[in-house]
């Protein structure tokens, strides 16, 4: 099994580390957090300076993964470029688009795919990972036109070994995706938090859980919601164009009419659909893993699909059943 | 102890029912679906049709508390009207000003205070209610000009009965602020939702806790939400457009300059400030039940005060200390 080395130690990168050393795989990591350093050797795991630790994959070939805040991306490359420009690469970054032309431009010789796991929970730094935070859960593994077959599989195989599933996309698609189910979930979070405040103490005594789950993102420290927010701009604005059109017709409608049916209906349907992704019936698709294999894989991920396992020669795929 | 009359079994009247029959109060109640009353009576509650019920609740001086949504409360005042004119009366629905209207236009002799119980879980009907469900909660209960004391005192101990604090508040005071921490929470879920779900199957696949968070009470039915919303037009319009504000706020500096630092930080202090309120330490103050009392129960709810006792001459009030 190819060892990895992980770059940032926080809740993901510290999960991932965990996740990989548990899947059998050599791992080590490296942070420059010194109280994160001080924890995950005391619990047993490697922990090198920056330097010493690229070198090291550079000389096993090891998968490295970037695990920092997209602010910290350009510094951690540049690191690479210098001890091991030929790495396996991989990242757990929230925007796709931005890391992917840093990689372009800062480390051309990588074998790179990007990756995003979509699982979190309050609170940041190792102490708070988990070897089971990716359990069942999303991780997007990028594939562009320059991406090679044997560099998506490295990061795809390395999210299942983490057990979550696969999503295979484009970085565009991802961080349009994202910026809905993900960046402007925060932005409402921290509006929502902030119209609730303004009600005074009356109004936060009187909050329950409707307010409570609405706002729990808005816990998230600052600087790492300004990291991918700022970080995926454009497509956040596009999402946030199309909540403001849809809460200015809320608006529109309770202001004239009194109603609010058309918002109620359309955010229950569209709640019921997710729901009912969870729960629905899969299809089982195989991607043969040749010269066409990421483009398919592509449409399977817009379509809904998830990669499961893979073999040497395919990729096993489960798709929601309409 | 006074007698309890619900109508409405609901998960908050059937919550009511229990959590007043478990406190030792002579209860019984009605409700117009068929599989309820079936439901409640087999778990040995005295379910009876509106008519009995309510002339039972006059012979007995009960309280008679309204479980229904908005939109069933002018018929169910007319039955009170009825039957029970002069009745002890609260309700549970989550608008008070409209609901006091209705009460003072149909119900002039009835010893009315208005009563809001802020606790919810996901489904609704007989079978999801529990006598623990207002265990700790919040639970509003206005006094206007025209409140009595004996009657605020009602509805006030029958919170207290089942588990709740008691937030005293004008129904203007109450209504503008559940605008801002339950009516526009299910106004931006269900936004949310949407633009969630214009992502299409991708975006859905992607979807974490974040986003589940966000969209959980846009699964609530429609009927219940919009008879919530729309019941509060003025205030939730109010609210609306401070979001709107905000929300146009965040949108501009993001197109302009790229940040979004001054809407994380707000939302992050108005999360702070919502988490410190759980755990703040509380100051105790009495207030003495007399002329005065229910001007200064409503400044002290103003400042984030809840009632956590009642005795016959004061009320035990905690304050959370700044």
């Amino acid at each position: 099994m190819r060892a990895v080395c992980v770059i940032g130690l926080g809740l993901i990168g510290g999960s991932v580390l965990r996740a990989a050393k548990a899947a059998g795989r050599p791992a080590w990591g490296t942070t420059r957090s010194e109280s994160d350093v001080a924890a995950a050797r005391a619990d047993g795991f490697d922990i090198l300076d920056i330097g010493p630790t690229l070198r090291r994959a550079a000389e096993e070939d090891a998968l490295v993964v970037v695990a920092t805040p997209l602010t910290a991306v350009r510094d951690v490359l540049r690191e690479v470029a210098e001890h091991a420009p030929e790495a396996w690469l991989t990242d757990a970054v929230s925007v796709k688009g931005p890391v992917a032309a840093e990689v372009r431009s800062l480390l051309p010789g990588a074998r790179y795919a990007g990756g995003h796991p979509m699982a979190g929970v309050s609170g940041s730094g190792w102490s708070v990972g988990s070897g089971e935070l990716f359990a069942g859960a999303a991780w997007a593994v990028t594939a562009e036109e320059d991406t090679t077959l044997a560099a998506w599989r490295e990061a795809a195989q390395l999210a299942l070994d983490c057990g979550a599933q696969v999503v295979p996309t484009s970085a565009a698609s991802h961080d349009f995706a994202v910026a809905r189910i993900s960046h402007l979930p925060h932005v409402f979070a921290a509006v929502l938090a902030s119209v609730g405040a303004d009600g005074g103490p009356l109004a936060l005594s009187l909050a329950a859980s409707s307010f409570r789950d609405g706002t729990r993102v808005a816990g998230t420290a600052p600087e790492l919601v300004r990291a991918m927010t700022e970080g995926n701009r454009i497509a956040l604005l596009d999402a946030v164009d199309d909540a403001l059109g849809r809460l200015g017709a809320a608006r529109g409608s309770l202001a004239s009419t009194g109603g609010l049916k058309s918002t109620v209906d359309a955010g229950h349907d569209a709640r019921q659909t997710l729901d009912e992704l969870a729960t629905a019936a899969r299809a089982s698709a195989t991607v043969q893993l040749n010269g066409t294999a990421l483009e398919r894989l592509r449409e399977l991920g817009e379509r809904g699909g998830r990669v499961v396992a893979l073999s040497a020669e395919a990729a096993a795929v489960e798709l929601p059943v309409a």
